[in-house]
């Protein structure tokens, strides 16, 4: 048999089994794995490995810095070997009330599969299983061996993969290539692969004036009010021109290259899709085309994720809070440093006069880049292009953050993506969806990048 | 029988049926009459009239422009009127965990009752109604006549009081003196009288967007975030001196006047026990003593109630928020006007480029101040001696709001207080409360008030 003949049997064989994998993802999405919420993270951890055996894996659950990691190792017949890094928790599911069907029941409609983390990112664990059942029914065994490190604290941070990738090194180092957790398709169609991701930087800021709330008619003009210092506090870190006010803060801002540059030139252009389906007129600065994509990916950014202070139900309560929270989520570019960014935020407060603004940290990562010419990322371009049929569409980073910088710092192994999303997945948002069309691509592509790097 | 001597058996009857006045209580505040959340209106409103028929009222519930109203009536032995202003509707019970016993549930543990609403303000209702049952024992009828006129809407403003007074001016009309809804003891358990309220704008902002949430990744320097709008919006409205910066907004301030400075100058200090009480190491600016009190009775304020946008669960979500919201309680002063000020502050966002902002008003109250020198008020302030033994503490105003200014405006009635807090009672927080020895001395003071305005 040929390549193609056999890649023919592969899909073949992914169009008539699919609704098992389907299966596997809805049950796999049944557990409510929060990781913000500390919920379901050991059972889905251990339904996780056995889901790996089940497809020939040789798994574990192992310990880590924070949530245990789920990994897998599987032999194939050559010696090549293809890391797949995944992760098993998901986003809140937050606000419920704007959930068509519920958030923990897969649910299709439309073609479409319904979840949280029906895509992020549980889509892409079975995704990859899927592959490898192709492969192993059509080959008789994987044509090269495949290592499976899935997490379980990729939405809060990844705080332990730094540590657990130094603790495991060995094991881990040695693939020709690593297939990132996410991908997909943009508004046309189009497959999306990035060669980086920015780093992120999350906290909570908190302020406690007075030991309980008070009667603002009482405390109104005596009593220092926690939701005005924290509104004071924030409006210090950004200006309206978008510009981070905090000393220091673009010191180390790696300024992009002229390859960078040309890969954003390269890029189609999304604005208008990306205005209509958010409503909007135009972006902040008015920026379009490649400056926007600059601006996008390229600058750092200080969001307020979530705020919070005394009463938020209806109508009115007269009420002087004591305490107030914010939630900042700062993302960060090569070569910014989170504790150095950090220490910088600590000292603008205290400097501010908010030294009773507390900080705590959730988490930091590195932003980090892919070496575009490496042989791996280059067989997943062209699987792309064969499998849909498009010229697929090349970024030099995602605007998204996760634990990349690791990998390519300690282990030193080329990554690329290979997807299931597309353009209305609402991959953090309710009615997080998944269309089952882009679900066959994915493990479609998968197989071949496997096949490929085996030989 | 002297006056003395049946106001001892008034005493004797009160101590006596102190139990079944407590029972009447309870079941009051069984009913979660919260108005913010317009809840139990209907029935509570039925319920207070069928309470005030109990105690020989010939009582209605009246059609208003907002909540019903109940309205009362009792025929006494003299040409003397006493009109008594109360509300049946309380403050929202959350933060619901903070509660040591259930709020709708009045819990005796202490010599204290319980309950929202437990003063503030059904505590007050029953007082009124258990000084009359005490004065029909004890004379047979109620030395003057009584008018109870009791609303649903002071928590939220008493939207509907001036055009009810309006209309049923002549109902209402004629009374010697009216009993305010609050009032009792101070730290040194003084009794307190008041001269005079505050009035308060609620208002509400709103900040959209984006049509939907967006992932903090896609977003973070190319959506326009609610959250950032509404916080540099908020940070225009108030520097960190406590000035109001809203232009205009203290143009029609009336100063205290000196025998309001006078009043001041009279009241006990009672700077330690505030700070002690809510864990303050000093106030606002640093003020004690008579400028305290200047500062927190006659500055007008801008306090932050509430606030709320993205997440606000535990640990992080990548959420760029597509709506905001605050709420702003300004506490204003004689001579403001509510729609003025409101104007001002709309027109004050648009100027500063928040036009996007949408501005929702809760309510509007005036200040207002009564004539200290009325025989209604030296009643009052004679009968507090008699009951609590002690000089009672009048101030020039409270630092709250409520509908005083059309009683005073439209029905020209002398206006003065009894009552049965103290200050622990913890009004518009967790754990309301009321020291039923205060409950006693309230509705002893209310009796001869009753007595002494008959004749």
């Amino acid at each position: 048999m040929t390549h193609d003949e056999r890649m023919q049997q592969v899909d073949q064989y992914i169009d008539d089994h699919l609704q098992d994998f389907l299966n596997d993802l809805a049950e796999l999405c049944s557990y409510p794995t929060v990781a913000a919420q500390n919920q379901a993270i050991d059972e889905t951890a251990d339904f996780t490995a056995k889901l790996l055996e089940k497809y020939g894996f040789n798994a574990r659950v192992m310990p880590s810095t924070g949530n245990p990691m789920v990994y897998g190792e599987l032999a194939g017949s050559s010696d090549k070997t293809v890391l797949c890094y995944n992760h098993y928790d998901v986003q809140p599911a937050e606000p419920l009330e704007l959930w068509d069907s519920p958030p923990w029941e897969a649910t299709e409609r439309d073609g479409k599969l319904y979840a949280r983390g029906v895509v992020d990112d549980k889509g892409h664990i079975v995704c990859r299983l899927a592959a490898i059942a192709a492969l192993n029914a059509v080959y008789g065994e994987v044509p090269c061996s495949v290592k499976m490190l899935i997490e379980g604290e990729e939405e809060i941070g990844s705080m332990s993969m730094e540590p657990f990738i130094e603790q495991h090194r060995d094991m881990l180092a040695g693939a020709d290539g690593c297939l990132w957790e996410f991908g997909g398709v943009d508004f046309e169609d189009r497959p999306e692969i990035v060669l980086g991701m920015r780093g992120d930087v999350y906290v909570e800021l908190r302020a406690k004036t007075i030991s309980h709330d008070a009667h603002s008619g009482l405390g109104g003009s005596i009593f220092p009010n926690a939701a005005w210092r924290l509104t004071w506090a924030l409006s210090t870190l950004k200006d309206q021109n978008e510009r981070i006010q905090i000393p220091g803060w673009y010191d180390d801002v790696r300024e992009p290259t002229e390859a960078e540059m040309e890969l954003l030139r390269n890029l189609p252009r999304s604005d208008e899709a990306l205005k209509k389906s958010f409503g909007l007129n135009s972006f902040l600065k008015n920026v379009d085309g490649v400056e926007m994509l600059r601006q996008q990916l390229f600058e750092p950014t200080c969001t307020i994720a979530g705020i919070g202070s005394g009463y938020q139900g209806p109508g009115s309560k007269t009420v002087l809070p004591a305490e107030a929270m914010a939630k900042i989520d700062f993302r960060i570019v090569p070569d910014q440093e989170p504790d150095d960014l950090v220490a910088k935020l600590r000292k603008h407060l205290a400097d501010q006069g908010f030294d009773d603004i507390e900080v705590i940290q959730h988490n930091g990562s590195r932003a980090a880049r892919v070496d575009p010419n490496s042989p791996f990322v280059q067989t997943v371009i062209e699987t792309a292009r064969e499998v849909y049929g498009k010229e697929p569409v090349v970024s030099p980073t995602s605007g998204g953050s996760g634990p990349m910088d690791p990998f390519v710092r300690l282990l030193n192994v080329p990554i690329s993506n290979v997807g299931i999303g597309y353009s209305n997945t609402l991959v953090h948002s309710p009615n997080e969806n998944m269309r089952i069309a882009d679900f066959v691509k994915g493990v479609k592509q998968t197989a071949r990048v496997m096949a490929r790097t085996g030989g």
